[in-house]
């Protein structure tokens, strides 16, 4: 996704996008633990791109399927049903995820 | 919309989709007054998918067409013109829901 | 509120501010319920100043309090419970309002 | 803080702020992992209260200062240098809860 | 865009376009620096059709490559992460710009 | 503002201050331009202590009175009335810095 931004040689986007990478490394919380964090901000501020990225990662890392609806749940209870939309389409990527192994 | 998400056996996802449909019944302000709260609500804050639900019961809870108008003002002048090409979508749905009589 | 920007005579401001005045007069909708469209669309875009403002209007024309919680039920689900915060000085406002008469 | 709206006894708000205490209790995700989640959650939507609500919550949880740090990371980098304000008033309010013992 | 909105006679709606129009024409600040101001402002606040409407403002006005990626930059690091997919985007519609000359 | 935040030793945080510094610097778009980019972003993203601090660097490059109400009216116009709060402090701090001399 970044791929044609990071050409026009822009240094602050170059460095963000690094820095990006960074922030969900394992450290004092695990990779996991920090994509559900990622996911949850995402879900609130209703990207959904950004949505399919983490729910991925989360998939990758086991998160389960319990697990990831309780993710879900924070977001909607946290940010209203404005956030609805956002699940059902969520919902739908991560039985994708599911349904492609 | 929401059957898959239900699916999923949530706890917290199914009592917040119940208590948003008794938001909108009849109380001390009437179903078509909630439903316009809902709409400017859904339209400052962006959401296509919301605005289109309370929309359809706008229209089948009798608001007019210059009625619906006042709430796309009141949402324009509040949100700002960001909120421009949610009114144009919503004017398309509008006369979507009154050709289809 | 708008004195000190209006005194710096930028035309778009003093027309913007204009034309909010214009928004909640009575229409196809009457100014009650416009006061009411504009209380929820501060709420979920969390503005306390504007939550107050809208208040304030709407106890002058005569929305009881049982319609005033109900125009914050909308705020609360649509929002989420990111609204509580808003609601809460939202309501502490209101009794201010009711006790000052 | 949910006090005086409750006193106005409106059915959905109660039901909401039931369901809110719901939502961090243990289940798939423990309770401590929830209310990082409702943390990050808080911060990106910049709601200072509620940062603090969960705060102490991760704190009373044995949420450490670099997990708690990590949090307030991806907080940054999804949400941007927006969120800066608010982290700082955390850190704060995180300085007050470990010098309070 | 606006036709359909304008075909319906809402006063407000008609008075907030022509008002728009009139922000970012040349004053103090240039039509080119405002363009570039209305593009920030809509990257951050996340309005596809926005960014697209003011990135074709800012390149007829001769705005470069190289500063409508200092624009897309400050937006990211104001905005975070988030603001990613809708920065590819600007960039393919910008590439789309350069492209059809 | 940033110290007590970076005294907790978060490298995420510690590279996107460094960052954030770097986006404001003279390039393809002078100091002054990206700072009133900053500014306009802050405000229509509603957050005070931000728009103060680029309020600040506006006034030390020169940018004019005129200048900043031109930035103040994009803001308004693209963020809605709910940004009129935030610009009338806006201006109060304007104003002290323009007294202080």
């Amino acid at each position: 996704m970044k791929e044609k931004i990071l050409a026009a040689d822009n240094l602050v986007l170059k460095r963000l996008f690094n820095l990006d990478s960074n922030t969900y490394e394992d450290g004092a919380l695990n990779a996991a633990t920090k994509e559900m964090l990622g996911l949850v901000a995402s879900m609130v501020l209703r990207c959904d791109d950004c949505v399919k990225y983490h729910l991925e990662k989360c998939y990758d890392l086991g998160i389960t399927k319990a697990q990831v609806f309780e993710v879900f749940a924070v977001a909607n209870i946290v940010g209203g049903t404005i956030v609805i939309p956002h699940t059902r389409r969520a919902v739908e990527f991560w039985e994708a995820l599911e349904s492609q192994q």
